[in-house]
C-alpha cells in the first residue's frame, strides 16, 4: 500500500475530535492528500452500524454482539474507504480503529484481548495502521470535560469505574504495541497536544518521503 | 442445559418456514414447552442487524462485513433468546444457524469455512445445535418456488450460481457433521417432508425423556 494509515486512540474526551482538525489543516496546507474519517461509522452502512451500538434502547445488547458489531462496521470501513484511500497513496487519519475494540471490548467488557484481536483481524484483513497516536490523559479529567456537553450515549453513561478499567487496558496496549503507538500527553493544552501529535505525523511523513 | 435446541437449515425455498410452523402445532399438541425463532433476527437488536443485511441499498457490503453481521445478531440471539430458553428446559425451534453462515458466506461468499466458523465460535459461545435439520431440495426447483411471491431482497437477489454454490456448500458441510445434521427430503410434497423432519424430532425427545 502506498499510503499512511494514522490511528488516534484514547478514552473519550482526551481531545482526539479536536486534534484530528488540527491534523488535516496541517496536512491541507502542507498539500499532502489525505482523508479524515473515525469508529464506528465512516461508511453509510458502518453509520447505521454505529446507530445500533450506541442507541440507549439497546440495553441488552451482550458484550459479544457489541464486539461483533465494531468488527462488522471496520469491515466495511476498510473495504469500502480505508484500503481504497491507501491504495490511491492518501494518508488516512482515522479516529479510533481495532485498538479501541481491544480495550473496551477485550479488557473493559472482559472477552479477552486475543479472542477480540482475532475477530478484528478477521475484519480488518491485514489493513493495520502504520502509526497510531495514543491521547494520555486521566479518565476522571477527560470524562469531566465531556459533562454537561450532552447527556451522553450508551457508552458514555457507563460508570467511571468503566472508564477507568478502559484506560487501564490502554496502557497494557500501549507496551505491547511500542513500535506503532505513540504516547501523546494528553493533559496539558490543546496547543501543546496538538504540537506533540503533529511532530509524529511530520517524521512518519519524512520518513516516507511524503514531506521532505 | 435442560432444553433441546433444533436448527433447521436449507436453501432459500426449501419449505423450512413451513415445517416449523408444523413442527411447533405438533410439540403444542404434545404438551411441550418450546420456542420458535430465526435468523437473522430473533431479538429486537437482531431485527435492526436484519435490516442492514438484507437492505437493497446496501450494495457496497463486504462479504466480510455481511459475515460478521450475521454472528453479531446470532450472539444477540444466543444471548436474550435462546440461551434463557434452554435454561429454562424448553425446545428452541429455530431457523437458519451457524450452518447457514458457513454455507453463504463461509463457501458462497469464498470466505472460508474455517474462518467463518472461528467467529461464530465467538458468537454463540458454546451453544451449539442439538440436531439440525437439513432440507435437502435442488436450488433450481427451491427459488422457482420464490419467483411471483415478492421480488426478493439483496439475498434474493443473487444470481442462481451463487445458490448452487450456497447448496454445494450445504452438501459438503452436512458431510462433516454427520452426527447433528439430519437430512430430511424437501422435494416431495409438504406432508411427506413434515412426516420426515417429525420423525427426527419425536426420536431426540424420546431419546431425552421429554417424550414416552
Amino acid at each position: 500500500m502506498k499510503g499512511i494509515f494514522i490511528t488516534l486512540e484514547g478514552p473519550d474526551g482526551s481531545g482526539k475530535s479536536t486534534i484530528i482538525k488540527f491534523l488535516s489543516d496541517y496536512l491541507k496546507t502542507s498539500g499532502v492528500e489525505y482523508i479524515v474519517t473515525r469508529e464506528p461509522g465512516g461508511t453509510d452502512i458502518g453509520e447505521d452500524i454505529r446507530k445500533i451500538i450506541l442507541d440507549e434502547k439497546n440495553e441488552k445488547m451482550s458484550p459479544v454482539t457489541e464486539a461483533l458489531l465494531y468488527a462488522a462496521s471496520r469491515g466495511q470501513h476498510v473495504h469500502e474507504k480505508i484500503l481504497p484511500a491507501l491504495e490511491e497513496g492518501k494518508v488516512v487519519l482515522c479516529e479510533r480503529f481495532v485498538l479501541s475494540s481491544l480495550a473496551y471490548q477485550g479488557i473493559a467488557r472482559g472477552l479477552g484481548i486475543e479472542k477480540v484481536k482475532k475477530i478484528n483481524d478477521f475484519a480488518i484483513q491485514g489493513v493495520n495502521p502504520d502509526i497510531t497516536l495514543f491521547f494520555s490523559v486521566d479518565p476522571g479529567l477527560s470524562l469531566g470535560r465531556k459533562v454537561g456537553k450532552n447527556k451522553g450515549d450508551r457508552l458514555e453513561k457507563e460508570g467511571i469505574g468503566f472508564h477507568k478499567e478502559v484506560y487501564e487496558g490502554y496502557l497494557k496496549l500501549i507496551k505491547m504495541y511500542p513500535e506503532v503507538v505513540k504516547v501523546i500527553d494528553a493533559s496539558k493544552g490543546v496547543e501543546q497536544t496538538f504540537a506533540a501529535a503533529k511532530g509524529e505525523v511530520e517524521k512518519i511523513l519524512k520518513e516516507r518521503g511524503v514531506l521532505r
